[in-house]
């Protein structure tokens, strides 16, 4: 059994948790915790919940190291501080200080011969994945990233700070005539406001002003002032009983030609009931093969451009053969 | 950059020869065939045409062979014997004996120090990693193969092979309710009749009783008489003008739960104009692979479960990170 730890018990936390108990060769060892061990209740009852300052004294405990924190703050330094320690995975997912973040894990993990892998979930990750095997592919072409339908925690935390609103929920749609022409091969040039639209619900306090709130998230720049946002006024209840849950996805297209008059459509889809458990899975699978590559004596940093299914898998290579294949 | 020669010159061969003139780092030094090389017309001028009987002459011209030829009777003889020789590429696509045919590679590549993969296309090949990635990720689900729209070669040699018929193309059509059950998470048990159905185009001598033809296409066993098969008798002239390609495609869903009715859809589907073209990029880009992997002294047989896109891609390591990541 592959001994894990998770460090952070978040929605994310959870999510790996969920993964843990559907795999056959993976088991929870602890949960790591900033938050005081003793109020943290975690759903595996063999598993120890113990104060994040005491993480080194599992040093020999733990066969990979499962990071559940944000990548605003916590796993620029957390993630090259504990893979000095551990084989570590990480779901980093700021695309444009990801190249740096590697670099940085990648020296404290080569020095300590320990393996982790980072930026690994579905996007960064499993679109990462699919853009770069279809480039390979087809390079004479182009790729399209599409997000959605979907729950944008930023977006929908951007709404909460609005004087007068009192919970809010914002979904990316995808615009299904730009899906379609970029599935029919016409490779077309999108513009933000051409790629998605932002659909958003919105609970008010008694007698807020409406029209202004709507008005000004409608006009937030970067948030929303480049797209075409419509907003939804609903009661508490209603957010409570239709907008609870965390569902996302997306697709990646890639359209591209061998000769003259003759194209290809690739296209990776993704439809999700709930982010986190679907990104803990992933998360969980990379855990092994970041085991596995370790265990070769391999070290450093890697990312999911670097991981072979047959490591991902808990199936024998045999049985991938027979029966994958 | 690396040096490429091609076994074979039917649809497939030429699909490489095309993919070989769109990339950036691969260049076609000879096609090797078992025709007469004088009667042979490549589309690459600085090629050389060289009789397959003369192939180990060019042992040290090149870098990686991709054998073009068929999975039946050319590719369980020729890749074992090849690969003492070359780095090889295969498409070898049955898939009951892909674990045999990989066995023999291996033997012979292993003991060669040189490195072949085999089994690369799209089924086998991006769907079989597919396969294996989502199991992975999911391994409390199912996943389903459809195939099509496409033109099935066997498929149109056994209704050419009915007397009286002239020309037939058969295409293999995914059935689109069982595509939305899969797509709704609903798992279904699906038969094959649920799956596809075969759509029939066939020309016939003047004279010749359709009657006694369709009847004979749709009860024929394991080809026809498990699916519903619709026979539509057209011209020649028809034939050439609007079934003259070799378009295919399909998909590969899987549908997995992380917990208590949280489900998870993942989808991968191609689109393709070209069967043998795709097919021979993909070919390529694992030369590429399979090249480097043999400069870092890897050798013996691999399948695409065991390369990584980092191998794959003509990206820099760098690139892949600031750009496809």
């Amino acid at each position: 059994m592959i001994r894990i730890g998770i460090y952070g018990y978040g929605n994310l936390g959870r999510g790996v948790e969920k993964a843990i108990k559907l795999s056959n060769d993976c088991k929870l060892v602890a949960v790591f915790t900033r938050r005081d061990p003793k109020d943290l209740k975690i759903d595996t009852l063999d598993a120890k919940v113990i104060s994040a300052n005491d993480v080194l004294k599992y040093k020999d405990e733990i066969d990979v190291m499962v990071l559940c924190g944000g990548s605003a703050t916590d796993l620029p330094t957390q993630t090259p501080y504990l893979a000095q320690y551990f084989n570590c995975i990480d779901s980093f997912d700021t695309h444009a200080n990801a190249y740096e973040h590697y670099k940085a894990v990648d020296a404290a993990a080569y020095n300590a011969r320990k393996l982790s892998i980072v930026s690994v979930g579905w996007d960064p990750g499993m679109f990462s994945l699919n853009r770069g095997i279809m480039e390979a592919i087809l390079p004479c072409g182009n790729d399209y990233t599409f997000w959605g339908k979907g729950v944008s925690q930023g977006h929908s935390d951007a709404i909460r700070r609005i004087e007068g609103v009192l919970d809010a929920r914002q979904y990316t749609v995808p615009v299904e005539a730009a899906l379609e022409s970029v599935r029919n091969g016409e490779n077309p040039e999108l513009t933000t406001r051409q790629k998605h639209t932002r659909e958003c619900y919105v609970v008010v306090k008694e007698g807020a002003d409406k029209a202004r709130i709507e008005k000004e998230i409608k006009e937030m720049p970067n948030y929303f002032a480049d797209y075409d946002t419509t907003v939804n006024f609903i009661s508490m209840e209603e957010l409570k009983k239709n907008h609870n849950g965390i569902p996302h996805g997306g697709f990646v297209i890639r359209s591209g030609k061998t000769s003259d008059g003759v194209n290809h459509v690739i296209e990776y889809r993704l439809k999700l009931d709930s982010n986190p458990e679907f990104t803990g899975s992933i998360l969980l699978a990379y855990a092994r093969a970041a085991y596995r590559m370790y265990k070769r004596k391999e070290c450093g940093a890697r990312t999911v451009f670097d991981v072979t299914v047959a490591d991902l898998s808990t199936l024998s290579y045999e049985d991938l053969l027979k029966h994958t294949l």
